[in-house]
């Protein structure tokens, strides 16, 4: 498309927006002059809060999350059960977790899994910092709630040897057929899977 | 959700983005964490680039188009045609005419159509503008590209009104059916309007 833009600015705030992933450019457009519509100082705050995260985020020093002081707000939080640790890939991942409700206790993020192919070995990782964790002492329990793929479980496999010698408990979440699913549709692997994982009922 | 945001910032920077239209709280988490991974000055561009238009846009003197400058860069192109205007509603039917690239006319952008049960009388468009360009003279033929609504209808009616006495050519944009579209599937109404305008074949 070679359009011509009746205005520089509102070409280059287009630009700028339709460099997002998931962003065409008619998308960018209609978010602009959305924007453009508001008050001045929505447009600011806009503008100013992903420049203030960009200029002022820290990741904390226990979990590696994200975080705006030295401890984040989860690990600073004296109410979360600083004794089980759920391990997962990235700070989306946490906030799936905190989505459920389900988990009141502390995060320890990798920052990715151990994948040769793309150049990611456990050094890249935050595991030696997990391992740290673990002989301080306190811990109880390591979730490990890692993508269900072969670098996963690779990961998985290389925190089980690391922490071997420890007496924490290691679990790993449950995997089975989502709640709602039918038999007939669910892959014979996870199907499979739920079946040698079956559990007791209550 | 009740979710526990690791930071405050982060948190910040998601509910702005999650207030853009279409942009729920997951895909604003993914944009956010997306600018994140670039380098500040990427960020920074992309704040800015909202905040200065915002703080610098103006609205063409002639056609009421977006603009940097008193006269809009459409407007001020010597190359293009000025005896030709296409009325169109908004800003993003400017972009989209000139995505077609059949068009080196210039423009004139109402702000919107007649459509009482919004409010919106006469006197809230740029219709007296219109006028006013074609009584200046030099321009030969408006073309009428509004939606095919009876809002539109309505209004592509009163500018005819209003032009009536001025000898300038009035064409309205060809209704039918879309090129690639199947007979079959047309609604009756578009069907019988490409139909009663059928034109020689060339």
């Amino acid at each position: 498309m070679n359009q011509e833009y009746p205005s520089m600015l509102l070409e280059k705030a287009v630009n700028e927006f339709s460099r997002l992933p998931g962003i065409g450019r008619k998308t960018a457009m209609r978010l602009v002059l959305h924007l453009l519509r508001q008050e001045i100082g929505v447009v600011e705050a806009f503008g100013h809060a992903m420049i203030t995260l960009k200029h002022e985020v820290k990741y904390c020093k226990v979990c590696h999350n994200i975080s705006d002081t030295e401890v984040c707000r989860i690990c600073a939080n004296p109410q979360r059960d600083g004794s089980t640790i759920c391990v997962v890939e990235n700070i989306r991942d946490v906030m799936a977790v905190e989505g459920t409700q389900q988990f009141r206790g502390l995060y320890h993020v990798l920052g990715g899994v151990i994948s040769p192919m793309d150049g990611v070995g456990p050094g890249d990782l935050q595991i030696e910092s997990l391992v740290d964790r673990v002989n301080r002492g306190g811990i109880n329990e390591i979730i490990l709630a890692l993508s269900s793929t072969m670098e996963g479980d690779t990961t998985n496999f290389y925190i089980y040897r690391k922490l071997g010698e420890t007496n924490v408990k290691l679990t790993v979440i449950a995997r089975g057929i989502s709640i709602g699913d039918e038999l007939e549709y669910t892959d014979e692997v996870t199907l499979g899977r739920s079946i040698v994982n079956r559990i007791p009922f209550k």
